[in-house]
């Protein structure tokens, strides 16, 4: 399971102040925190909401601060492929996710090449530019399109993560299914390429979310998830991260789950 | 979910104490205990050890001993189709449940017989005479001819509970796999029948059992199961079978999760 920690991310007040005022201790610290919890990604959302220019120098000064106290790769976040292209020529770990792409054509174009160019893996939200398809066969018809033109500028299906697209469960019962049913899906279909959600969305809205987030992941991973965009920092989320990697055959004579247990690390 | 509550059962020293000597409170608490917390359905199994005659008096006690605390329907348990067969003519309930018979023509033709007659649920395992099989193909195939068998009789394919046999990660690290692909593919070949799985094997051998029991109950549900047998005062899974309710829509406007936080039994 590859996680990628949300916690640096704009629209999450304290961490939009922080960004505004360059205090570079707080961001250390939950890049920190994320790394020791067992991160693999860091994502980095650098969106202050005070513009594309602006933006583009947060995320450059946010991918510095985090730098300078982990190697963890990280995950460049923004709805912005301007932003995006900015950041990765900042950027030049070989490691380094862009997050994200859709199916419309004028990101998929930029950000493809790109992505071809660095080798890096590529989150792909499975929606166009008319929003959030409510059901399994549109969402599964953009990820049509996504594998369509990203293949013909040379990204390889296995660099791709269709980010399924989760809603609240609070908005809509029926999502949890429809986010279920494309992991399993798009598995079959493009079984190279990678699943990954964010998790946190599931619970909106909700009492108790963490419990609700707990139940989801693991779900999704029984459907086929391969990453997940989650709080590293929930010790009973990453629990079931070491938990379900026995259940599915990744930890050989479950050691790395009794040495946890040894070590206390389940809560 | 359907929840088979699990803690009557001889394999259980204490209860196997308590039927051999017909102590009453014990069996009664443990009906009740079951019954407060949620359970659908509570499995009786009285094989102590000392006989057949001696196991058809017992199931017989322990029947008339819950009736005397709850009205709950029972889930009769043996692996001997004769006690079955006697403890379903002393259990005249309309909504028994026969737990279990295989693949083996020995099994499937009285108790089929018996099932099609009562219109009772049938638990079957997914196995023949030679023991369990440890591919999904094989259990695949016992499956069929369980059905091919059970039709003829005319026992309806949603009578049926499959047991997909669930065994010790700690034995076999790809097990867990195993079972979550026999549940799916059964799902998808008999999409009338159910599923079911006796949780608490997955997690024999491990320390912090509950985890590892929660965690695969969630899978589990997301691969199509329908039903298990589990133990219902472990509040923790029983958190997660009203979440994973929600989750697959079955709660509508998230009320019984909402109430449930609401009454603090959430743990």
């Amino acid at each position: 399971m590859i996680i990628i920690g949300e916690k640096i991310n704009a629209t999450n007040k304290r961490v939009s102040e922080a960004i505004v005022n360059k205090d570079a201790a707080l961001i250390q610290e939950l890049a920190l925190q994320q790394a020791e919890a067992g991160a693999n990604y860091i994502d980095v959302n650098a969106g202050t909401g005070q513009g594309a220019e602006q933006e583009i120098a947060s995320l450059k000064w946010a991918i510095d601060t985090v730098q300078s106290v982990t190697d963890l790769p990280l995950c460049l976040d923004s709805s912005d492929p301007q932003a995006l292209l900015a950041a990765m020529a900042h950027y030049q770990c070989s490691k380094a996710m862009i997050n994200s792409v859709n199916a419309e054509p004028g990101k998929l174009e930029p950000l493809g090449r790109l992505a071809a160019e660095r080798q890096a893996p590529l989150v792909a939200l499975v929606m166009g530019e008319r929003g959030i398809p409510g059901s399994v066969e549109e969402r599964l018809s953009a990820a049509d399109l996504i594998v369509t033109h990203l293949t013909r500028l040379g990204v390889r299906e296995d660099q791709l993560f269709f980010d399924t697209l989760l809603l609240p469960i609070s908005v809509d019962t029926g999502q949890g299914l429809v986010t279920l049913k494309t992991i399993q899906q798009l598995k079959s279909r493009y079984p190279s390429a990678n699943t990954v959600i964010g998790l946190s969305n599931v619970s909106f809205g909700l009492p108790n979310r963490s419990i609700v987030n707990q139940a989801f992941l693991l779900m999704a991973i029984s459907a086929g998830l391969d990453a997940a965009i989650l709080d590293p920092l929930d010790a009973k989320v990453m629990n079931f991260v070491r938990v379900a990697d026995m259940l599915t055959g990744k930890d050989p004579a479950c050691k790395g789950f009794i040495r946890a247990h040894r070590k206390g690390l389940l809560v």
